[in-house]
């Protein structure tokens, strides 16, 4: 239902205004000389949750706003996106994270490069992407899978159709509230997936906004950035994916 | 009006997801090597709240989203719930109680490990479920009565009619809200339960909230998990269920 | 439109729920022994914004939601409430506020004892009523009227007709959002002014929050409790009838 | 569509209380004496955002809530808003920035004293006008650019229409929710700004929110106020109107 060119056009303005927010609050948060350093989890939060709020109400219109390969996957696995337009959303979501972490980076400029040049500049990859407390890839797997299953699961029976951020508030008449309140609804959750189950790996639960960052923080010229962490990188892809797989065969055996 | 399969699908989902979130909060907060620790009581209390978004939400199309004996009991007594499916509704709830809170023991399973390998190992049970500050089973038994008529009095009257969580927004017309913004209100007012009333007890509000997750807490191979409190049960189950009661007929002599 | 039995009844559930939650935050953030002690501000606002909430839609279909005399007396300059009925409003939200601040007090009465027993019992009239942070009658009455001022213009306006919190949203279409949203939008307001006017006096804004919890503070049997600070009591009544006044008075020369 | 007469009243109420609440929220958080005094980060983005809730649905029925000149512009050059209207809307967004910033002043009247009485009073500019943490006048253009598209261009998409602030939500039926829930999304929006995108300069997003309250501080007799840091002020200014420009063009490439 939508064209191909609206699903791209949306996803990457969609995606990139969620990576803007989600960086920047990462950056906001963990940069030296920002007014909101060290402003604690409950900021991190909030400023994903409204991130997506920011995001997907501004691509819904254009795509459904998705920006998420697992909103994407677990939405094709419940009937409700073709699968034969899965690989356009997820490229266009990865161009997407991509650009919204070259403007998070263009935002807090002066704050990476201040950071360089102290005398033990701090890694930044975590602004970018996610990392682990406790390095153990069966565990940080397992707890993307389940943090994701949060996500995605209630996401498709709030929809309670198999459209993904189009849907109905379930109990509401049909047609009545669109996707108005739903991407609301959304936001709230994805804060709610900060605060309650963020804590071991600093919950990806969408493997575009984990690689496409993670790519710009390697190609962009940050000085004493630090590594980029790439051998965890396959977690938050894999993990998401997974979780998003198990929320769509739950959806599809209940309705 | 809901199937006997549906209530307990509904509730079993519902309640594992409301849970998973509660659970998951705590042990966010609580424990090392966790992104949010020490993120303070704002974070408990909004990642409660927005678990019951999370869990409602889903719920709601097939169970009407209760998840809480409390809010089954305060139903029934308001005339909304039929008795006969009150047990079916209670079993669900502690069956969801307790497979959310095996998920959120799993997706923190190193954090739990890592946990029992220090020299002196934290305590486990307030992950799972709650205690007192001030040990005192008449007060503490007030406190939990308090505190749940302040959640199920209004969420009966949120609905003005006598079904939870389908219920319609007072002043609306007939049928235009369903129950969209309702569950997302009595989420807000389940924020406010934890600012405001959870100071003394930890506000389980919820038999099954508390119930469920102890049973988990001792059943689980958790290693130096100390004690799961058992003497202190009884309060977090009786004080919400005479909340409720008192609710309902509060309700009863207001309409 | 209102009968005088459910303005009555409505008034005093409404009133009590809000006061619960208010003073309840202030116990939990002030008392030792309580969870939420030293939470913060945020949580202050929260719990008071989410009490208006909790109470507002409780009463809604019974007296509309005031809570608050300054609710009331705008109302009726701007033509919304009979002048008639605004006495047994104002009763009503006394009694009201009163019954809160007792259910609050039971709440944590655990609490109270313990700080009663301490080498140097904290006083505890803060808890139940409002006292500013500089002492200087004119400045606090002037911060009282521009506070409530920045609630009763906002609530007037949000409704856009002469009724208080059965009012519609403007530009929505007559009818279609009865109360439902307008109530989330004033408990929004109120998190507002919390955050951004109360600093100097603790934001009473309405007479009823401040006087009737004084009235229990002084009538309660807590140890220790200290003053109630009578010599402050006229302020946050008299600046927020005076900010009330001023309100319906912008309103009816807006409209 | 909106009279003069209402443009004129309605955006200067509106702008007036956005920066009671925002100038306020600075005040609290910043000044001695003050309850919310050191309150974080999360304080300030939720005051600002709810400045936003608290004026944008008081003037939504008069002149449609703009209460910026980077929202009229945008609008402008989306093709919402007649070019003739726009030196009204900014002459009265400016005036309500400087009545909101000495309503401000006035609620911490006796704040602003204290402070001028310590031996080392603190510079007050930063409660009434934005500041860089790194002063760069290049970087700091960008942040606010960037800061600015964060904000006018989701809002114009939130529309789907090229009306600002009285738009719909995307997805739901013509008429059905009018301007009401769209603000909120907006105030929402406009907390995860605060948190997300304000680290390098404080976020000004609107040059009358700056310019307004930095006229007012250097007009009002406020003693040992400190430099009104004019040669900051052209930021504020140009990096808004520049975002403004730019998400307006988005808007039309992608309608």
């Amino acid at each position: 239902m939508y064209s191909n060119g609206d699903i791209f056009v949306g996803e990457v303005i969609g995606t990139a205004i969620l990576i803007l927010f989600g960086a920047g609050v990462c950056a906001a948060v963990t940069l030296h000389y920002s007014k909101a350093r060290s402003a604690g989890w409950v900021v991190i939060a909030f400023g994903w949750g409204l991130g997506v709020l920011a995001g997907a109400y501004t691509a819904a219109p254009l795509s459904g706003g998705h920006l998420n390969p697992a909103v994407t996957v677990g939405s094709a696995v419940a009937g409700g996106t073709a699968w034969s337009k899965v690989p356009l959303y997820i490229l266009a979501q990865l161009v997407g994270a991509l650009l919204g972490a070259v403007l998070a980076w263009a935002l807090y400029y002066a704050q990476f490069a201040a950071n360089s040049e102290r005398d033990k500049a701090q890694p930044t990859v975590g602004i970018f992407a996610t990392g682990p407390e406790i390095r153990s890839p069966a565990a940080n797997l397992v707890s993307e899978i389940i943090a994701t299953v949060g996500l995605v699961l209630p996401l498709l029976f709030f929809g309670q159709n198999k459209g993904i951020g189009v849907g109905q508030i379930p109990g509401a008449r049909a047609g009545v509230y669109g996707s108005g309140i739903n991407v609301l609804l959304v936001a709230l959750l994805v804060v709610g997936i900060g605060l309650s189950l963020g804590g071991p790996t600093g919950y990806a639960v969408n493997p575009a906004r984990d690689l496409g960052p993670r790519i710009a923080h390697a190609l962009l010229p940050i000085p004493n950035k630090g590594s980029s962490d790439w051998s965890y990188a396959w977690i938050p892809v894999a993990g998401p994916l997974i979780g998003a797989v198990l929320s769509g065969l739950a959806y599809q055996a209940a309705f």
